[in-house]
């Protein structure tokens, strides 16, 4: 089968085994879609080395017990031991054997076959298109916040990034009824949360607005960001960290503690409230998608998601 | 009055005119700390330039309403606008325009003479000592980490810098009947905790205990603190920062959003509770004091605290 492997020289389509099932289900991907976590990857972020790709949905082909065979489906990234108090727990995203679908130690989904255990997967309802499913995933990161911040009507929020997860987590925020500005360097990108009724600022001027917000999201990506949104939260405010990239970050620390600034971070979100919002359609992930491609043409599609001003590139096996 | 002030050559002892009250408490002096923050203030944090010091004991010399005068007092180091919405309702540690002894805007402590809002100052109960009640100010800091933090018994905590900070916050947690391991590189200054039940360990011998805490306080004031803080963190752990500290700092926040890390910045503390434990012998502070100088000797005091291995040098107008 074809698949989209971060090898050691670099990125490459290549043609390898169709995965065994092995106590697992062995899932038809239907369509991926390329996060920045990818781009990130094929720079040498995690060390990782096979098939990337961990947005998806697909079509169950094998099942070890014949439960959810031939559903459509999307997958919790994160696959536990099964045995730690963690995983016991219903929740693998920090057992600390985990293998992670196409970041740690296992294959992903720019692939046309992946497997994944059954507890990671959801049926995906109807009514939700294949196009809105592959967010399930990305949107459950935005709806991740939730669990790590108490988000009230009365916070005064800024997101920071006007790309795909930036313009989800602003969506999303915006929804429990609190106030969101979201900051971009894209007006186009920003119309996207203003036809949402998000208020939104340029980045250049958002000096304007020094100490006004309790909440900031860090979801572009830079070391700019997190600058930035120290300078937006008042005293005693929560910065939440939203983006993983490779590298290291130079921080003010005297100013975390002199204005008491809380820094949290957020990464996998359960799927199950992102399902139940993309049913619902209350959040736009139509104008999200860029560009589609044939799988065959993932090392072209890694690069058209690395351009400036794009958005969501999908791909299809 | 003699004064020990940064100005922009370096540390110099001063004679300067004895401030005015102003509507203010004039406090006479009777004893003062060196902290770490005074050194950083030498070395240019903060920007300050006068009078510096904000660990003091004092009498009270003259009052705008005759209340206190002649008491000995403590006295909370940030002086608010009295208007806003947080000095309103009675903490002015965020104000947006407020003066902080020997810090921002108003000098400080290593005086003669000291003035201070009259709601600031606190009485200090007779069977306190002198040498204990100038230990206020830094211990209602350590004791500010349970206003950002909820520390239960369950909770496993452990401290960074067996330095004073670091010994007072690790006598402060262990109050609470949590764990509490301190960790430092001095054999002599970790002995300290050891005496009051405290575990110890030498910075050395910490990769033993990766991933072990749920709390870690890093009270080093040094870089290299924030980095072993999050190696000690479990996922989901809270790394309290204590020290400020001019500079950046370099940091993974890759690692904060993947083990969805809370950083939470801490500064001052009320004074009551500080004194409570000073009242109750809860704390040790006797052994924190390495040294006291006459002011007169403030120069060589402040290059005897900054010497490896020192701990509290006193001063005495």
């Amino acid at each position: 089968m074809k698949a989209l492997r971060v090898e050691k020289k670099g990125i490459a389509l290549r043609e390898i085994e169709r995965p065994q099932s092995a106590g697992e289900v062995l899932v038809r991907v239907l369509l991926s879609g390329i996060c920045n976590t990818d781009l990130e990857i094929a720079r040498g972020y995690a060390g990782f080395q096979g098939t990337i790709g961990h947005e998806f949905v697909g079509m169950v082909e094998e099942s070890p017990n014949g439960s959810l065979l031939g559903k459509r489906v999307v997958g919790e990234i994160n696959a536990g031991c099964g045995k730690c108090e963690l995983c016991q727990g219903g929740d693998a995203r920090h057992c600390r054997t985990r293998t992670v679908l196409g970041i740690v130690g296992r294959d992903g989904a720019h692939a046309e076959f992946l497997r994944l255990p059954l507890t990671n997967l959801l049926p995906v309802p109807e009514r939700i298109a294949d196009e809105h499913a592959v967010f399930t995933e990305p949107l459950a990161a935005a709806c991740a916040i939730a669990e790590r911040v108490t988000v009230r009507a009365s916070n005064r929020l800024a997101v920071i990034g006007d790309g795909k997860l930036g313009l989800l987590c602003a969506q999303v925020l915006a929804l429990t009824g609190a106030s969101v500005l979201l900051i971009g360097r894209h007006a186009e990108k920003l119309r996207i949360a203003e036809r949402r009724g998000i208020e939104t600022l340029t980045a250049k001027a958002c000096a304007t607005r020094r100490r006004e917000f309790d909440t900031v999201i860090e979801a572009s990506g830079s070391p700019r960001g997190f600058e930035m949104a120290l300078e937006l939260l008042q005293p005693r405010g929560t910065l939440v960290l939203k983006s993983t990239f490779q590298g290291k970050t130079e921080i003010d620390s005297a100013r975390i503690v002199v204005d008491e600034i809380s820094v949290v971070g957020s990464r996998c979100g359960r799927f199950a409230p992102a399902l139940d919002l993309l049913r619902k359609g209350a959040v736009d992930v139509d104008n999200l998608i860029s560009e589609e491609y044939p799988l065959a043409d993932g090392v072209l599609a890694m690069r058209r998601a690395a351009k400036r001003g794009s958005l969501k590139v999908l791909l299809r096996p």
